[in-house]
């Protein structure tokens, strides 16, 4: 058995280049997948729905996840948000006693209101010290292309943590070590509501003032809610904060920020959802977000008008200028009100 | 005499875009320029070497000091920053005592390395109270069509920075008061340096992980130095910091953007600072930042590369490799070493 064993959990986009990732930076790399076609094809050395032309020989796939997860002492977790506390309690019986657990998911959970790593750790029964966080800003098709891209594990175990990054390092993919497993999550979440309204601005051909001013008043909300959490305020600074969602917004094949433009150039909700072909992350996640945001008071202005245009309540130009011109009040962080 | 009397010293397109956003905002403006030709121009309600075809109806403008200066008790400083001392010298005597002086203006002094605030201060012998700084993701043409935009007023007295706000407050520019100038200071010149780094990935076609990692890790930069001269590291999260920087980073029109795009794609120095038509901001000022970093023991690794590049020591690759394949550090503002 390899001693730098890793374990992937699921053939999408994201699992498939996390699992390049691993492979070139020397270790022995098992995808888990659900169907046994996809499996098949990556065992075949392509996952063409996902990463179109790149290879990924050298990484073995299965459907079993006694056969992923044994012996392996790095188990990622990419499935979908709402299959991560199933599929935890599924491989829970396989974990290796000492093996860390990378989250790669982000999301919040409906009901309990837990971020990813907490579904974990609970789902798995684990020490909060075993489940660490990966957030950055990492389009998987750049990283494919190998375009360098810096990103952050977070862990509450700082030397487990430090061990982690110098497991996934490579020429093109850069890991900074951070301790805010909370600010990561929070920033992995609110960035796609963000994504949203500044997508909703462009649609309403607003220009780079006005995107940079609800990427920064978005910032803060994240900050706010983040903060209020538990989390430090300048892990907002940082790769998994700032850097995450200024990629995001930034990139037009973000199904966040399409869906927002569709909203800003005239569509209602429905059609701009049926267009969007696929989950928008944030559309799914802002109630959430603003029910954290309700039970701690902390004020979310770009985000509840968001979701009073989701709701039909406001049309996207009367939520802009509500959020536009909002009383005037200090800049930064603390901030009492928006 | 007007209550509500604003004086803008420069008619260039940042000092034009302001004196409309006075005259919106209630005030009775006149702008003071050097040439008498613009003069003339702004006084029959144009500068469309500046502002296209925005009209400036109702600004007064006049090439005399004294007639633009004696009775307005809001002083906006706009232009360039070489000209700032010997302009303030000159306007001294004219100065109301209750006057609040605005710098619109970001730059390091050469020689001095003392910001822009710090060299009013000391031409106008003036309390330091009384000079305050905006700053933000404020483009002027932009703000010229009324687009929705953000600034900060940022004053050590609170209740001067709240009043002046509310003075240049109007439906499309949104003032937030700050008490940190130092980091407004230092936003306005680092973002600078920022962009032409992203400019030369973007020209080298790097894509968007790796733009926001640089504008990642140039904030850090930025709040490092920032923190080190008294600044709050929350200031780089605001408009003035971040929102500037992604304004700036954003904008192709940025001359700085657009010399480093230039050398990413193959051109040399000189060829790229003669393509620029006009100051590259950020050319100029980098020796002076690495000065004062230095002074300050801050590690500046973007800056400096950037620098080598202008320097010849290295070429544009040599140089970004070098920033992404440094060792690998801790997220956040308060990295050591990167």
């Amino acid at each position: 058995m390899s001693a730098r064993r890793v374990c992937v959990l699921g053939g999408g986009a994201w699992g498939s280049v996390f699992a390049l990732i691993c492979r070139d930076a020397g270790n022995d790399v098992t995808v888990w997948a659900r169907r046994a076609e996809q499996v098949d094809e990556i065992n075949a050395g392509t996952n063409r729905a996902y990463v179109g032309d790149v290879r990924l020989d050298g990484i073995r796939a299965t459907t079993s996840l006694e056969d992923a997860v044994s012996g392996a002492d790095l188990v990622a977790v990419a499935v979908p948000s709402g299959s991560v506390r199933e599929c935890a309690a599924a491989f829970a019986p396989y974990l290796r006693m000492d093996a860390s657990v990378l989250s790669l998911v982000k999301g919040v959970e409906a009901g309990t209101l837990s971020f990813m790593t907490d579904v974990l750790v609970d789902a798995l029964g684990c020490s909060p010290q075993r489940v660490l966080a990966v957030s950055g800003p990492n389009l998987s098709a750049e990283i494919a292309r190998h375009q360098p891209t810096g990103t952050v594990v977070a862990g509450s175990d700082a030397e487990r943590a430090g061990y982690v990054a110098s497991r996934i390092h490579t020429a093109y993919f850069r890991p900074y070590v951070g301790s805010d497993i909370i600010g990561a999550e929070v920033g992995g979440v609110v960035k796609n509501i963000v994504a949203m309204a500044v997508g909703a601005c462009t649609g309403m051909k607003l220009g780079v003032n006005t995107r940079s001013f609800i990427i920064n008043r978005g910032l803060t909300e994240m900050a706010r809610l983040g903060v209020a959490l538990g989390a430090r305020s300048e892990t907002f600074l940082g790769l998994a904060g700032l850097g995450d969602l200024v990629a995001t917004c930034s990139s037009e094949l973000s199904r966040n920020f399409s869906f927002g433009y569709r909203l800003g150039q005239g569509m209602n909700v429905s059609e701009a959802l049926e267009a969007s072909a696929g989950t928008v992350e944030g559309a799914t996640s802002c109630p959430h977000v603003l029910a954290l945001a309700g039970r701690l008071g902390v004020d979310m202005p770009i985000a509840q008008a968001t979701q009073d245009v989701l709701d039909g309540h406001v049309d996207v130009e009367t939520a802009a200028l509500r959020v536009f011109r909002s009383p005037r009040v200090t800049d930064g962080v603390d901030a009492r009100a928006v």
